[in-house]
Order: C-alpha cells, then structure tokens, then sequence
C-alpha cells in the first residue's frame, strides 16, 4: 500500500463518471467535503492481497498515527491510482478502503471517496513541514526477513524525510 | 523521471520555509497561480542523470503532449519527490526544472514552483478521463534493450489507462 498524506485546509470530491471497475454506491457518497483534514491518497498493491486484514490493520495505523501527530480530527481517503505500478485487483482494493473506513472511523470523522470513479477535487495543503509526507506499507516483507510484517518502511519517502528531519533540527535550533 | 498530469481549473502555492535543499529564488518566485493549466507535478530521478538534455528533451515532449491533448494553455511544473524512491541529486534536479520550463515555454505560459522548499498549494482537478495521467520517462534503457531512449513508458499508468481506453471507447460509442 502506498500512501501520501496532506494535511488540507480542505479537501472535496464529485464523482464525475463511472470507469468499468467502479465502486457502487449511493448518490450521497458522489460527493464529499472535509475541513482542517488529513487527506489520505491511497494505491492498495498487490502485495496487500497476501493479508487485507493485515494491510488494513497497518494502513489504519500509519493513518491514525500521522493524524494525530499533525493535529488532524478529520480523516479523507481518496482512492489514488497513480501511486503505485502494482496496483491490486479493484475488488480487494475496495475491501482495503472500507476496511480503513472502518478501523478509522473508530475514533475520528471519516469520509471517503469511491473507487474507480473519475472525480473532480479540490484540495488545499497547509505547507507546513509535515504537510505532506509519503509511507509505503509492505505487508508480509517479513517472510523473506526484510522488514517485520506490516512495517511502515520509508522506501518512497527516505530522501524527502531526511530533508524534513534536518529542517526540524534547524527549526529546533532556531527557537532554543 | 515521474510525471503526474492533472487538468486544473487553478493551481496555486506558496513557498513558507525552505529545506536544507531550497533552489535558491527571488521573492517574487515564492508564489503562483495559473489557472486552466495543465500541472505537471514532477520527480527528477537518479536514471534522469546519466543524460540530464535527453531526460529535459523527454519530459517536455510528453508534458507538450498532454498539454496539447486536453487543450490546455499554461502550464505548472511543481516538484513533487513523494513520486519516486529513486530520486536524483537536488542539483540535478533543479537543472531539469529549469531545462522543462525553457523548453515548454516556448509555446505556452509556463509557471514554475521553486525546488526544497515546503510549500502550500491550492488545486482544483477538472475530473474528466484525461485531467489525471501519470507517465514514467526512462531515459537510457534503450542500452538494455528494454526500450528506446526518451521514451515514455507505461510502467505506472498501465491499468489505469486500460480502464481509461475502455471509458473512451464506451463514450465514442455512447455519442455515436
Ligand atoms: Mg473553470
């Protein structure tokens, strides 16, 4: 599972058109908005399908754990293609996303745009240094003793998180 | 190098810090707006370095491509990391940005949001079949045999641009 986090002043959808894997839902869920939200962009992998549960379980926890350290109440998931170029089967790509609705929504205001659907947006990132940050959740890398199960590994984002650990080292010496 | 093309009603940013990285830039530079634009959110990678002109060459000619496509005017290059895991040396990377925008501009408005810095941005993405794209550019695996330099390969957008044929196809049918 890849995903990239924006924290958003707002965030806002309308399903356009269907495409041939999409998601049925109701005319409510066609359209959506949230404030002062965390956006979560999603692509579910092939990899996740060895363990939805699992890969749910990890999303969530990567999910919540960025929305409380950017101070987020409220939770967008907004299924994302272009992330990934090995993209799970649409079927458990729609099991993933409502199984992170779900765990998610345990604890703060969730909403969620459909799958396989071409959608306008509108989106407004904060631009702070935690703003936008980029996880790749590798379920089942543990197998072949690379990284635990369901490990948040930093492939996509090392080089942009170095860059935000020395700047938040500099902010730090600047106020001390 | 990563590309992710969104037909935008309006894109803005604002640069508010830089990183250790920042491209240095005139005031003026730290902000943006172009509207009906195409946004190329972009990331230079390692690959992009073993021909830095071929890479710019590339790029431009497929960022003109779509441009051209879905009839936009202005274009946006916004550097965007959170593409790749195989990103290039930031100097290199600013010399592409600065290599596209000579060449787009051309023919085009072309804007261009400054490198290493932590910006805000507003978008709208229009939401028709094409405002989304993205497009991998693999300059110099024509060595391996695997493709010809320069060329645009489908390594990310494959199945999503399945689905986009097939949404073309049932609309030509549909108009017909
Ligand atoms: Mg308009």
């Amino acid at each position: 599972m890849q995903l990239l986090l924006i924290h958003s002043d707002y965030i806002e959808f309308e399903a356009k058109r269907p495409t041939p894997v999409a998601e049925k839902v109701e005319e409510r869920e066609k359209s959506g908005r949230l404030e002062e939200a965390l956006c979560a962009f999603i692509a579910v992998e092939k990899m996740d399908e060895i363990d939805i549960p699992a890969a749910i379980a990890a999303g969530a926890k990567e999910i919540a754990s960025v929305a409380e350290q950017v101070k987020a109440e409220r939770i967008m998931l907004y299924p994302y293609a272009h992330l990934s170029s090995q993209l799970s089967a649409p079927k458990a790509a729609v099991e993933v996303l409502r199984g992170l609705e779900e765990a998610l929504r345990q604890d703060r205001e969730v909403a969620r745009a459909p799958f396989g659907w071409y959608k306008a947006f509108r989106l407004s990132c904060k631009g702070h240094p935690l703003s936008e940050l980029s996880r790749s959740i590798r379920i089942g890398e543990g197998a072949s003793g690379a990284a635990p199960p369901g490990t948040a590994v930093g492939a996509r984002p090392q080089e942009r998180e170095e860059v935000v650990s020395e700047a938040l080292k500099a902010e730090e010496k600047a106020v001390s």
